[in-house]
């Protein structure tokens, strides 16, 4: 596949935005491949995600270049990223606008972290190294040293950082400087068991998913299969969300349900519940990674 | 369909009551048409329901009958109820079996509640009309005169119970009149918005069904629907229920799920949630009427 | 909820389209709804919804209106669909643009057929009945009486089409001139169990809603419930489409499907299968009459 | 988990039969914890599963032991299986049942064949890892060498079965060895994309469980998702299955569907058709691990 660039923009709404953006991508060339837009009328905002061809070779958003649609030695025309750029911030600037634009080219550095059950770890690790995730992971976390052999077979460095009850500050001291080491963009929380400090969050915002194994808002907290059981409920959940300071209270990404019946018995509901915590953050890892979602406020905007 | 009989059973689980239960019924001369059981070996409980042929004239719990089975002028064997009924009042109470013995020919008697929202009642009026509802519908209740056409056109008399928030208890002493007055069985909440006294709820124990418009635990109370869409779920639900004293806690018979995006504003989730409405609590009748729910602590055993 | 202008587009692809678009649309004074677009990367071919707001009093196509936003008393711009219509023409016919514009002051008017089965007839009619489903509905049309009182419930005029099968072009004779009188736009089969002849559906090009009780292509043809039990399946679907020469082959707009096991006798599918017609036949009618579809070939695009 | 035994029956359906096995349970001092049976009313079957409890030691079905209950140096009532099976084979006999008895302490053996795509060989090993799948898998084989790293992480016997397409019978001949020499119980067939002789399937029947891409009976053969996009389906499903003589025939284990749009291309569809293949291939071992499926016909019974 050859490299796109995505723009994620999201500003306070008002007519001829569409229109602002289209033309200017069409003066310089793009061949828009997707464009997808949203708008809150509640809050009034506007949302909007383009994504368009670029040549291997100008994926860089920092080179030099000429502006206006180049001439590949193919007879394919090269897109330049960098004088677009350049005229897209000042309409940006004039329209309020949050934006961010990337280029596929360049690979999102993710890191993954968990405890000691390790069902989702080794589905991200295989849809990864499958090509589904489009990322580098060159870094596996744990407060345990159950997932070290799957990591070394997936070829991803292992770093231990065992959680001292008593001075939980050092495990997450240590973790920040590993992800800062390792430029870090995205971090994913497959199981792991321990609340990140405010601190934490602080430095990675709408940048850390997390998987909850319930339907939330229903089950915050801990053992929340237990929880279910307790309540007879017909159906169970999981849901995938960043991590805010609030314990799972972030921004919903995605949530996925299975049907129970009085059969199951707390541990079926486990197993049951693994399948929905792959899917669930598996998606929300490619979504993110495929830049299609925006989070505002306590929500998201998935653009599919 | 010519009329069965059905047989629940909840009873400290021991070893043997599959055997006793199906050996009596065998001497009867029962045609089995489907048994299910469940165990929960937490509260070390058993639950059963056996379902078996009987034949039309015989289907009366009260009417004389010679023990074992007899031979109908056609040819087949007649189930005789009562003896059956009086060895098995024996059984149970040496094995200290809560228990219903039912026959189909006998239909039960049904009382639908609404409000100003008529889509769950216009839905379970064509349902009953087409006969996927076994039972009688003497009466319509409402604290609204909207639902009035509607019921006079399935022919079903219409009871208007205004209630005066300065005086709940003269609505609730009507409509519990009315209820003995048509010796209801079971009391439908399709969007009934008033909530029900303790005093009227202990008159019918698992036996009012109501609809809450989200997935119960979450969204328990008033505007489910807003406060999904404040939260940015990404799945909204339906939950059917037994009526206990405590407001959305009962025992859960269903529950579904639709999905939704960030394009959906509250009205949307409203328009999708009424067909979730509709299928939740449709299917909670049914299942009631035909004998498929054991609701106890505050679950319930739904045989399929 | 004030009146709204849609424009559905299909063309073939080219850069700038968005771009275009977007800025007539600005240079007219649009307030942009909603906006959406989708690409076949296979075939060049390029599909856009446009929807914005227009004012009571401007919504219709033919009236006479001055170029450019207008003032409305209320201090409210008007959008003057007439010269946008003209200006835009122009610019569909360079573009080679297919492309249908309408007001949702302007009602479309609808057709149901049916047999025996009311279900889904039942359904749509309540639907309408409470504003979910935007249209006038002058004309319910059976081969049956059936549905009769229904009809006469929801004020809607019935006419009795028997069809006699040694003369079958009499009876569509009778539909044809009955939908032509009354200035039908949408034809819907509600169970309708009679197959149109080519002729017919050549006069409804993509304005004739089938409802097929199978997950197609599954089960193509009669009785797809005995078929599905025959063959085991674990799951049975429901499938709303556009009717077309070939029987059941039509564009598919909405599909569903609900779990049965072993214990599903074909009457049991039959229940099942009756709420999953009731679905994909109402949301394939809501999305037609919200302008949300697009067929081409032998496929549709459905804007969410 | 202690040991259980499992009894599968099915049957011509006569009255008594529940009676008569669960009182030779009772006799035999068996403590039931799950019992489910079936009907099939038009073909006059029944079908029974029943579990209990064994203890360790006992879990033989060759070894001596006294009848009736015997009481383990614990004081837990030991079962003992041997003379259970003797007295229930006469009963079997007399009343002509297809009938299997086993117990889970002796773990089923399976073999895992697979091409070149790894997402359920991947999938089932982790499970098989992990507990979720209880059984020995010495044995995984493939006509590619893409698995050979991956099982050997699993520590799983890698066996490489080129296939010559001019000697087809070659491979299936060293396949069948193989199994034999492995004592195989049950073939996974991975994403495996050779066709097995009616030969080789011969030797296998209800033991070779194949996952079909696609909701059959739509789309058998090759390359189900290109159909499912030509067709332009609104759903994907995948589907496992027992192998027959006839491609993609066999009776129906377990099916699963996602919903997709007019957005997703076929590299979409095979991408969300991996999780749908994982998911119906997984439960269907499982279940057959467990023992909770019979096959009869081109039909299966799926006890939950």
């Amino acid at each position: 596949m050859e490299p796109t660039a995505v723009l994620l923009i999201d500003c306070p709404d008002r007519p001829g935005l569409v229109a602002r953006v289209a033309s200017l991508l069409y003066e310089h060339g793009a061949n828009i491949l997707h464009a997808d837009q949203h708008q809150d009328h509640e809050l009034g905002l506007f949302f909007m995600r383009v994504e368009w061809a670029v040549k291997a070779g100008t994926a860089g958003t920092s080179e030099q270049g000429s502006k206006g649609p180049a001439e590949a030695s193919s007879g394919t025309a090269i897109f330049a990223l960098a004088p677009f750029e350049r005229d897209f911030a000042r309409l940006a600037e004039e329209l309020q606008m949050h934006w961010t634009l990337v280029s596929t080219a360049r690979r999102p550095r993710v890191a993954l972290f968990c405890s000691q059950y390790l069902h989702c770890m080794a589905d991200l690790l295989e849809r990864w190294h499958t090509g589904e995730l489009k990322c580098d992971i060159p870094l596996v976390v744990s407060n345990h040293r159950a997932v070290e052999k799957l990591a070394a077979f997936y070829g991803v460095p292992f770093e231990h950082t065992p959680v001292d009850p008593a001075d939980r500050a050092a495990a997450e001291a240590l973790q920040l400087e590993l992800l800062s080491a390792h430029g870090i963009d995205l971090v994913v929380l497959a199981r792991y068991m321990q609340i990140l400090s405010p601190a934490f969050v602080a430095r990675y915002p709408a940048a850390i998913i997390n998987v909850h194994h319930s339907f939330l808002p229903a089950f915050v907290g801990a053992r929340p299969y237990h929880a279910a059981h307790a309540r007879g409920v017909k159906l169970i959940g999981a849901t995938s969300h960043y991590v805010t300071d609030v314990l799972d209270d972030g921004p919903i990404i995605e949530q996925d349900v299975a049907r129970i019946s009085h059969r199951d018995q707390v541990e079926d509901l486990v197993a049951r519940g693994r399948d929905l915590e792959r899917i669930v953050l598996s998606r929300a890892v490619r979504w993110h990674l495929d830049r299609r979602i925006l989070s505002y406020g306590n929500k998201t905007v998935v653009f599919d």
